[in-house]
């Protein structure tokens, strides 16, 4: 299998993602590494060179804050585009990049293209959760609107991915939503859960936000508009939370002293949620797999991505989900 | 000005809910308080008796989980009910209750009426923030979906209140988005924002969850969903916290005495977090005045509503509500 990491893209490139490649190379030989990005760039953290990793050249980049479309169109020789190209063409198997989210979205749906029969693919972070398993929540970035007939798609995807690449046996999956019973929440919700109780998932009903955290599922499916509000929510009292420990640890001689005894728990515990650490996204829903990193990316998120690609490929992720979705429309049209 | 109060609805009822009432009673000699519920379970509570408090005898109550419209509409003789009556026929200026806030919203919706060209009533409660002025959301509960002339009715009401019972001189208005930019968000806020940008509000642009408790906004402005989505992540994540630092706190007999010492500002933080301690929340766009206290409100719960009931009547908060809307709809057709 081969994996096209796009070079160019993220806070640390090239050299996090290229040392991160390099240190994938070593550790697994049945993967072919393929750095894409500006040769003489990449060239000088290449400490050595396995057999198994290649460079391909490219000359222009994609930066954090280009409009994604525009981007995307226009920067047709990019490392993120070209790497997009190659999973389309089958030269990669997948693609891996920690650049501007908006155009990685777009290189999937515009340059590599939707799986047959998905309306929307779909990016599919990891949230984490205080037993520690985490849940894949999607939509959280490619579309801020969606149908009834997307969330359930969502659904699916996100089940699949689940038990294909964390050999999770029945994932369950939930509906973000303001209350539990079946009847809450806006005129998208009350739509969406009859369908996700058609869908061939295992459908365990309503998460209210507040539950998130502590939640009993494994798939968290929303809208991008509401997702990216709980997210940022969580992210935002997280972040008021520990502003507050930090003042009230440094207020005086003996509070410093407690502080001290008390740091390595809450450290640990900032540590489980700080959602950079949960691995890369997947985008579902487009025809090849594509994985993106966090921008902050450093070369062990980078390797890690690889070996979660790795895990994808060998369970043929995109195939399965190409697969439910068939089934579902064919129940559908009898 | 007659302010009647539900002595039915909320855990504590009827103990606080009348405690609260006879002390505000004794403290503002120039309102009169009515006191709606069972006579004979109101009066075991009252330990004297005013000369401007009165009681008004009802027989039926509205439970916590009865089905909002359908008890609205068939008991006609609940303390919640009769109190509306009273706001409708002119008997009282103002309501208040801490119980069931969908019959409450629709009390004010069927019972009272909505002030002419407001489309919707909203639910407007004040969300702490770190600079412990906090801020004043709406709509968070009264409708799920809403459209975007909904919103910047939101915003006009939130815009005056804030105004009339805060005294705030110009009230920041923001609205609730995944992004500051203009054009982010879904279709509703985008459509949105340039209806708030032609509103007479001062309008600051979009806020993300992620800084709502930081936010240097004053009004913060989102349809139902979206608001309790984030309100609800708030909360969780806050439980998680407290939750956590419980568990770290009492790890060892050092940890204890190190938790000892830090323990009173990390008490103090909570507190200020607690969004049941920041008054009642208003019911925006009806008729008359109607507050909604929290269901766990103690005595000084309900006598703060009072006086705040006191100030936004002093302050003609509805009129002024009124003239707002209708003035917009007059240059609008102009």
């Amino acid at each position: 299998m081969r994996i096209a990491i796009d070079a160019m893209g993220g806070d640390h490139a090239p050299k996090d993602i290229v040392e991160g490649a390099l240190a994938a190379a070593r550790e697994w030989n049945e993967i072919e590494v393929v750095l894409v990005g500006n040769a003489a760039e990449i060239e000088k953290y290449m400490t050595d060179k396995p057999a198994n990793l290649t460079v391909r050249h490219t000359e222009e980049i994609i930066e954090a804050d280009d409009e994604p479309v525009k981007a995307v169109r226009r920067k047709k020789d990019s490392s993120m585009v070209v790497a997009g190209r190659m999973v389309r063409e089958k030269e990669a198997d997948a693609m891996i990049s920690a650049g501007n989210t908006g155009a990685l979205m777009t290189t999937g749906l515009l340059v590599i293209g939707r799986i047959p029969g998905i309306e929307r693919p779909a990016l599919a972070p990891m949230i984490p959760t205080v037993n520690g398993n985490g849940l894949l929540a999607l939509d959280l970035g490619a579309n801020m609107d969606a149908t009834a007939e997307q969330l359930s798609q969502y659904a699916v995807m996100g089940s699949v991915y689940r038990n294909k690449v964390h050999g999770i046996d029945r994932p369950r999956v939930g509906l973000l939503n303001v209350g539990t019973e079946a009847m809450k929440g806006n005129e998208l919700t009350k739509a969406a859960y009859p369908l996700m109780e058609q869908a061939p998932i295992h459908f365990i009903g309503n998460v209210e936000s507040r539950d998130a955290l502590r939640a009993d599922c494994d798939v968290l499916v929303c809208d991008g508009f509401a997702g990216n509000i709980m997210l940022k929510s969580l992210e935002g009292a997280a972040s008021v939370f520990f502003s507050v420990l930090k003042t009230e640890f440094t207020r005086t001689w003996y509070s410093k002293l407690a502080a001290a005894i008390l740091k390595p728990g809450i450290l640990k515990f900032r540590k489980k949620f700080d959602y950079t650490e949960h691995g890369a996204a997947p985008l579902l829903g487009v025809q090849g797999l594509v994985l993106k990193c966090h921008g902050s990316s450093d070369a062990n998120a980078i390797k890690n991505a690889v070996r979660q690609a790795k895990i994808a490929l060998q369970n043929n992720l995109v195939s399965a989900i190409s697969t439910e979705i068939q089934s579902r429309e064919v129940r559908e049209t009898i």
